[in-house]
């Protein structure tokens, strides 16, 4: 029964605040699991290292996640 | 002159192994900056804890991100 089983989530807490790309150190996805049941966002922001956890839902995150993989060295082969 | 900085990425090679999104422990996305010019995408491995890097303009990687989104609980408020 996987009632008794112990949730470990990683985020108490979900802020809706805008993070900017720049600010950020790194992301981290964390898939739905046995430990937790939901999809976690874990931002790492450059100022003071400060982690935040993210609505995987939100549309700010999935714009965080184009921004993110767009902003790169425009080197080509 | 920045071409005195030291470069410090991470990933030295980067893998087109398919991951599957369930393989997955968690995905750390680390954005362009000064110490590494490019994105860097390094997937945790649930199997034992082995990381990857995964190239960000694949399709590949794409499409873990939506599954890893999309796969959470489908509670309604």
């Amino acid at each position: 029964v996987p009632l008794s089983r112990t949730v470990r989530c990683t985020c108490i807490t979900i802020s809706n605040k805008f993070v900017h790309p720049k600010a950020l150190e790194k992301l981290e996805i964390i898939p739905a699991s046995q430990s937790c049941p939901r999809v976690e966002i874990i931002a790492t922001m450059k100022k003071n290292a400060e982690k935040r956890c993210l609505d995987p839902e939100s549309k700010a995150i999935k714009n965080l996640l184009k921004a993110v993989s767009k902003e790169r060295s425009k080197k080509s082969p």
